[in-house]
């Protein structure tokens, strides 16, 4: 099976304009197939004030009513996304922006209402990826929008560590996935004012106790969640890493 | 050759719900490879006035302000591309959503500041048709948006009425290509007071006879001289008409 390279971006990384193209300059070094999936929450929320649209936060979650919906598709299926295609292109890099309801990549439904209703926010259910792959074989670079659809005509907001799992764990079944969780840290640290602390190799048992007395940033967790889920599912490498850093495979390896 | 059908949809019929799917349960009937381009000027209007930017018109044409340009980024590449990508797959239409800078598709100049500084707007150069051909050979059908890019980064606003003269021009080398433009009165007509008075066969010659003695609205004419482009490139037929008489061929033919 052929290598294919995943890169979720998101954080600082994708908000400004310098580091976002130092991480382009990265992302089109790495040789072979490839692919990016971004997020960009902070620059939604940005546009969500100037249009007089109230950020609601449960949890460290957004809910996504209506009115954000529309923001969310607007900048993440827009802006940020093809901004970055154009980016890729004049590296020359033949980059194609994608949400979930493109191709019918990624199928969804809107997360049921327990507690707490998230609003238009989109469970994975399904990842149809053959037009998908017959473009990668054309060497074009897919760049995935954290947006999924209901297949009828919703869209949904969804988490963009989640499709980067879910999409690196159905293609590894037609490619040695590795899959690079890219962010402001050098990857996942012991000591969060430590730097340099980086956890070299974690294991879900260590997860567990790390998340459990508190050592490991509770942003960190649905991350590495979603990461251990994609190892399983037979994603060949998982890392927590940095831009600096991803091309020479340093950072927080999950095994 | 194969058939492709080419629909250019703007004017009201993009930016009303209820006209925009009425509209696309008109298109999936259309049989054979087909194609979509939108427009959504005035969506990007509103929005950009609600986020305080102000709209500049010169001769009926935008000027394109960097913070106009992320307004339509956002809104011709985000909100009403993927809201139809979407409602089209919920009717089981395999539709992709597409820029000028997705697989490079369309590369444009930065238009060239003579009398007037039309600001972020695109001249197109060149179609680069392969991947979206290979797309259309999968049965994938792609929803265009009004945008291009430079090859340097930059991504420029493009009017919808010559992306689809440009698109169907290309393609016309690869496919018997049917460009119809579809907007919310049922072909150009002789009397604008009379929705009934439309001209079913319309040439060059009498073109420029009727708009230099003012019978054709001034708005219809950089639509028909793109249409009349077309049909010079090879293009088997230009049709303007509306959404419901689209799919009997009805409306005022280009000849």
């Amino acid at each position: 099976m052929d290598r294919l390279t995943i890169i979720k971006v998101g954080g600082k990384v994708v908000e400004d304009a310098a580091t976002l193209n130092d991480l382009l300059d990265h992302f089109v070094r790495i040789t072979g197939n490839k692919m990016l999936i971004h997020g960009g929450g902070s620059i939604a929320t940005e546009i969500a004030a100037r249009l007089g649209i109230e950020t609601e936060m449960v949890n460290g979650r957004r809910i996504t009513g209506s009115a954000m919906l529309d923001v969310a598709v607007m900048v993440y299926g827009g802006l940020i996304n093809k901004r970055i295609v154009a980016a890729l292109q004049a590296r020359a890099c033949n980059a194609i922006g994608l949400t979930g309801a493109d191709l019918n990549l990624i199928e969804a439904r809107k997360r049921p209402v327990q507690e707490i209703d998230y609003g238009f926010v989109g469970d994975v259910i399904d990842v149809n990826s053959s037009e998908l792959r017959l473009l990668i074989a054309e060497n074009v670079v897919p760049v995935v929008a954290p947006l999924t659809h209901d297949g009828n005509g919703q869209l949904l907001n969804t988490n963009a560590d989640t499709i980067a799992a879910e999409l690196a764990s159905k293609l590894a079944g037609y490619f040695n996935v590795y899959l690079f969780y890219c962010f402001e840290k050098k990857g996942v640290l012991k000591n969060s004012d430590d730097d340099n602390s980086v956890i070299l190799e974690l294991d879900k048992e260590h997860f567990l106790d790390y998340s459990k007395k508190g050592i490991i940033n509770t942003g960190m967790i649905p991350k590495l969640e979603n990461g251990f889920r994609a190892k399983r599912s037979g994603v060949k490498e998982v890392l927590i890493t940095n831009p600096e850093n991803m091309i020479n495979g340093r950072g927080t390896r999950l095994i």
